[in-house]
Parts: structure tokens; sequence; C-alpha cells
């Protein structure tokens, strides 16, 4: 840490021009601090003469932005995220930004820019359709999951893995922001007055409470698979044609289904939210069913990617026939995991721009309700789960019955 | 390594004496090599004035003695035996050898003579009753395994924990022999002639290995508790009225599930010797009924002390209801690693005295092939015990069908 200091945008041009190679030496460089994240400082550097010619630096603070120096975090989860996106290119080469360097000390990662791209949440909110991205995020999901698993490491391998990729602090805010505080009446939650009374029934609900425990328990103690451990909407970048997959900095080794889930769970946020901001029927309609096909099409392409690499690297080590129960599982907990995000990100701390956007908290409130049934029946229901489609059933059958119960109200 | 040597009786007597305070300065030492296990070197050193006066060094070979050189091991397990046997010694103090001393250099640790106990394994051989081993077993995993656990320990402290105890050489060999070697034809197999058929029959068993695979899979990845990580009656040391638990060296992060079904599939690997070598039928009945009693008693011991201890220590962290179905989750995956246990002492690599003493090929078979059965029905319907009980009864059924098939053959 002793050499550590955090940038201003005229030190990171600085130091940009400092990398040999980067840039070419006539650049005229110039530098936006552009970070709307709760955690980092992200530079954007670029030549003025050539504005194409860009990089990112990512520097990561040494306290939570979001809260300020209060919350101390340690700057160790730089050197995970390079880590890992170093690790991702290996293994999903095109589907993660490419890293240009970096600097331990400075906590700093140097990496390709991608102002072309989209935050996949803002997209949806726009409700615009992406052609690829479910191929490119189901083939990213089960490369790095096979790659970093007991089915593909060698046993010692994949140990040395999990130490290398340990990360107390940045799990303990998933343990507690997703798994804890939402459950009971913890001073960091933050939801909607209206749902006051559906929150006190979520707390009182047993079933459900002893459920998230089980599904807290599998995320602190089931090395699956080396993690994104942040895949929401918000750390997916995307165009018409190409997909990124942005910030792993919550890397560690866990249950697979917590990265699937996180795409499922906040896809179907969006799909809540439909309910309150389409100008048209036919509008959310269409989209709530466009979305329901990427939630499908996300999980098949995993699921045969995932499948195809057991197969092509399968030996003796393990028995190939279990790979069917083994994915069921999987589905299993990544819908519960599903139904964990959808729940926290209306009762807990950390919002969604989907539902945030909503300006009517009387029409947010319908959305919100529906995000909180889709989750609670997604946890509870998990075990009787055993194929795609049937989660997407349940959720229609969850929203017709909650607009018949609005009717009645 | 540059310091490591291993040393022959001679030099162990002389650094004996070169630790301070071990023994008084008139004492005259003697000592003796009384391995015979597969691994290490035992020194057992005493005052040949006060024979009572005596302590043992262990010493890890930095390759396995029972094949040679050629197979080289890591002797930093010597450094997680003794980080355990401390560990033991503040959670169980009682249950285990006291630690006097140790030199990482040397992989070597001084620790209590236990020469007026007898291993377990022995004692049951020899039919003996331990009035007390029950209760001190169910209780040393009661608590090794709650206070290792994300029950008691911080998020933090677990992780770290986990990464001081990665210990993959010693973990490769219980995946090998234990999980994978067993359900094929592999060389290091070796089994009774007589149950070529069985053995077959073994290997084409679909649900079995998938079933199996399922155990490995949740041996390799689930971080529970610390683990003894070979807890059979060969780790146990016992005398009328105390209870030691020795040889930690497999110690590592896994499902609580394995220390337990340990202890389980040892007492039953037992249970199946006794129809060998029993003297006469009364006794035989009387001693198989004396080790379900036991395998109930270790269970209900160890759940009573992990329930009040979860509800001691529990806060909001974690929903206490949730302690019923969690326990039921460990008695299923206890008695699945108990047959894969009983299985592999069967037909894999490493036998136990319990039916290895059985003079009588024919006579073994029996026994061997009631083994076989019970872990067989142990892995396939774990998923359906709810109650120790359930499990003993289950023993008594597959005994009967075993009986009567020898009977109607």
């Amino acid at each position: 840490m002793n050499n550590y200091h955090a940038f201003n945008e005229q030190e990171a041009v600085e130091y940009a021009r400092s990398l040999k190679g980067l840039f070419s030496p006539k650049a005229v460089l110039e530098s936006n601090e552009i970070g709307d994240g709760n955690l980092n400082l992200i530079f954007r550097i670029w030549d003025r003469s050539q504005p194409k010619d860009s990089v990112i630096f990512k520097q990561a603070l040494p306290y939570a932005r979001v809260v300020g120096e209060s919350m101390p975090l340690t700057i160790d989860r730089a050197r995970i995220e390079r880590e890992m996106l170093l690790l991702h290119n290996q293994l999903a080469p095109g589907l993660v930004p490419q890293v240009y360097g970096y600097q331990d000390e400075l906590a700093l990662t140097v990496m390709e820019d991608l102002s072309d791209y989209l935050i996949l949440r803002k997209g949806l909110v726009q409700r615009k359709l992406y052609p690829h991205f479910a191929e490119h995020i189901g083939r990213f999901l089960g490369k790095t999951l096979f790659f970093t698993s007991d089915y593909f490491l060698s046993s010692g391998e994949k140990k040395q893995r999990v130490v290398q990729f340990t990360n107390p602090e940045l799990c303990k805010i998933t343990e507690d922001l997703v798994f804890t505080d939402p459950y009971f009446d913890a001073q960091t939650n933050n939801y909607n007055p209206l749902l006051k009374e559906k929150v006190a029934q979520l707390w009182k609900n047993r079933t459900l409470r002893t459920e998230v425990q089980k599904l807290k328990d599998t995320f602190m103690t089931r090395t699956q698979s080396l993690l994104h451990g942040d895949l929401h909407t918000g750390s997916i970048m995307v165009t018409d044609s190409q997909t990124r997959v942005i910030d792993p900095e919550f890397a560690f080794y866990g249950p697979m289904g917590f990265d699937i889930g996180a795409v499922i769970g906040n896809l179907l946020l969006n799909f809540a939210a439909q309910e309150g901001h389409c100008s048209s029927l036919e509008e959310r309609k269409a989209y709530q069913t466009y979305l329901l096909g990427l939630m499908k099409q996300v999980w098949d392409e995993f699921q045969d990617e995932f499948s195809r690499l057991w197969r092509e690297y399968n030996d003796e080590t393990f028995y190939y026939p279990y790979v069917r129960s083994y994915l069921q599982e999987v589905l299993q907990d990544a819908i519960g995991f599903a139904g964990c995000k959808m729940i926290r990100r209306v009762v807990g701390l950390a919002h969604v721009e989907d539902l945030e956007c909503i300006q009517d908290p009387q029409v947010r409130f319908h959305s919100e309700k529906l995000a909180l049934a889709i989750g609670i029946k997604f946890v509870l229901h998990r075990k009787e789960i055993n194929d795609i489609l049937e989660a997407a059933l349940l959720v229609r059958r969850v929203r017709t019955e909650e607009v018949k119960s609005n009717e009645v109200n």
C-alpha cells in the first residue's frame, strides 16, 4: 500500500504517457473520470487528435466510494479483478475487455475502452433487442464455469485457484446484502413504503427464510467454479453484435448457479419493470416474451456448451452420465439465486434502474410486488424445476396471479 | 526442505535431549521407531529410569512410506497435522494428544505418548466394549465441526482457514482411492477373487456410479467445516475411560458428513466382519447390536452438541430454524460417505484389519459381500434416510437379505 495514491485526471494522463507503447509519442492526451459505480475510479484517456485511440484506467479506492472512507475495502480486489480478466480473456476471448497492463501497487488496470458499448441494463430499459447477447453470455458461462471447475482442472490446480481467488471482503458484501439483511429489519434495507406489508410478510415466512439460508450456505461453502460473482445486467456491455462482461472484482470460487442466476434474476427484474413503464399492452407483452426467451436461451446455450466440454474432456476421473443430474442441480441453484437477487433489489440496499426509473411510486409498487412474488416463488419452488421452460411457465403464472390480485383490490 | 533429514532412532534421542524441559537433565533416553502407518516415522522416546516419562516424535517422510521414494509427498502435511492438532486441543481438549513442540523444517511434531491406549479398530476386532467412546467422539465431532464452520467463525476467518488448510496431495489420495478407483478396473484395486462377479456388477451399476460421483463432487467442493479427513477407527485410540483422536494429516475444509461417515462406515465394517469371526451366534448378535448402538449414539451426541452450539452462538447472520434441515442433509451425506468408505475397503487398495484378520477367504467373502451390500445401499438410499434409526434398520434388512441369499446358494 506504500506507493498507493488515488489518481486525479491529470495524474492519470501523466501516468498514461509514461507507459511506453500505450499511445503514440505524439498523442495529446485527455482524461475524464467517468466512474458511476460504487467502489472505484474509472478514467477514460484518449488522444485528442484521434479520439478513437482510447483506453480505460480502472483504479480501486481503499474504501467503498458509495459510503466513503468510513468503509475501508482492500485494494487486493484490483489484483483479483485483473487476474480474473486475464483468465477470462484466455477462456472466453472476445467476450471480455482486453487488458493492456496493470500496476498492483496503484491497484490499477489498463484496459480496452468500451465507449461504443451500452450497459445491457440500460439497453433493456430502452427495450432494445440484442440478437446475440443470449448466445454470447450462455457461451461465456459455459466456458468460464467449466474450465475453472474440477471437471477440467486437476484437483491440485483447482485448489490452488481457490486460494488465489479468496475474496473475503467482497463475498461478505454479497452475504450481507443478498442473503441476510433483506430477511429481517436491517438498517441497510430500503424499500418503497407501499411494500411495507409485503415486506413484513417476507420476514415472517419461516419456510422462505430457511430456504434462503440454504442458498446462503451454498454460496459460502460450494467451491464449484470460479465465478464472476456479480454478473447482473450492469456488468454486461453490448452493441448490436458484441457482448463484453466487465467488472469481475467479486470473483471467487462458488456455486455455478450464482452467476447464471444473476443473469436470469436481472432479466426478470426487467420483466417485472415492464408492468410499469410500457407505453402499450402490445409492447409490454412482446418485450416480456422476449425476456423469457432470452432467459431460456441463456440457459440452453450454457447447458449445451458445458455438456459439450464435459464430454470432450471427460476421463475416468469423473463418470460422464453424472452430467445430467449435475446440470439439474445447477439449474435449481440458478433459479434459487435468481430469486434471492430479485428480492434483494426490491427490499435491500441497492436497487436497479429497471425499477427505479418508474417515477410514480404506485406504478412502481406493482412492478416491485411482481418482482418480489417471482423471487419468492423461485426460492420456494426451485427444487421442483427440472427444465428452464418450467421456470418460464412459473413466471407467467405468478404474473397472472399478481394481475388478478391487483384487479380484486 | 534444506535442513530436513529423516531421523534414525539415535538421532531422535539426541534431538530429544536438545529440547530443554522435555525430559529431566538426568534422564537416560531410549528410542524405538514404532511406525506401522503408511506415511511417517513414529519414534517413542522414554527415560529408562522412569519408563512412564515418554513422548512421541512424529516425523513426516518426503514420500509415501508404503510405496517408497517413487511416490513423493510434501512434508507440508506435517505443518497441517500439527496446526490441526493444536486447534483440536483448543476446541476439544482431552480428546486429542497434547502437543509439546514442533520443528517445521524437520516436519517433526513432539506429542503425548499414548502407549497405554489401544487403537479402537483393534479393540473392536477383540470385541471389547467402550462405554464412553460414542459420547466422546460425538462430542468431538460436534465441537470440531461446529467451531470451524461458518456458523461460528466470521466469514473472513473461515475463508482464511480454508487457505491455511489447503491440502491438495492428501485430498488427492482420498479422491482416487475412495471415490474413483474402486468404480472401474483400476490397477490399484485389490479384492478377494471370490468377489469378482460382485465387483463386475458394481462397475456396471450406472445409478451407483452417478451417486458416487455426486458424493465425490461434494467431497471436492463443499467447504463446510475443517475435517479430520481420515477419521476411521485406526485414527482413534481408546482406554476404558479415555478417547483420543490422532493423525489429522488429511485435514482440509470439506463436508461434515465425511468425518461422521468415516466413523459410521468403519463401525459397520466391523459389523460385517462379525459374520466371519464370531465364535458363537449369541456373541455375533450381541456385538452387532452393540455396534449399531454405537453408530446411533455417535450421531445423536454429534447432533445434540452441534444443535446446542448453534443455538448458543446464533445471531441474525443465520436463521436458527434452518438447523433441522441442515442436520438432515449432514446425516444423508454421512450415510453416503460411510457407504463409499465401506465399498473402498473391500474393493480398493487399502483394506482393514477387521476383515483381513479372517483367514479363510470363503468366510471372509461372506463378510466382504455384506460390507459391500451395506455400502451400496447406503450410497443409493441415503436421501431417504431422515433418522439414524432408519440407517440401523437398513443395515439389519441388508444383513437379513444377504444371509437368505447365502442360504439359497
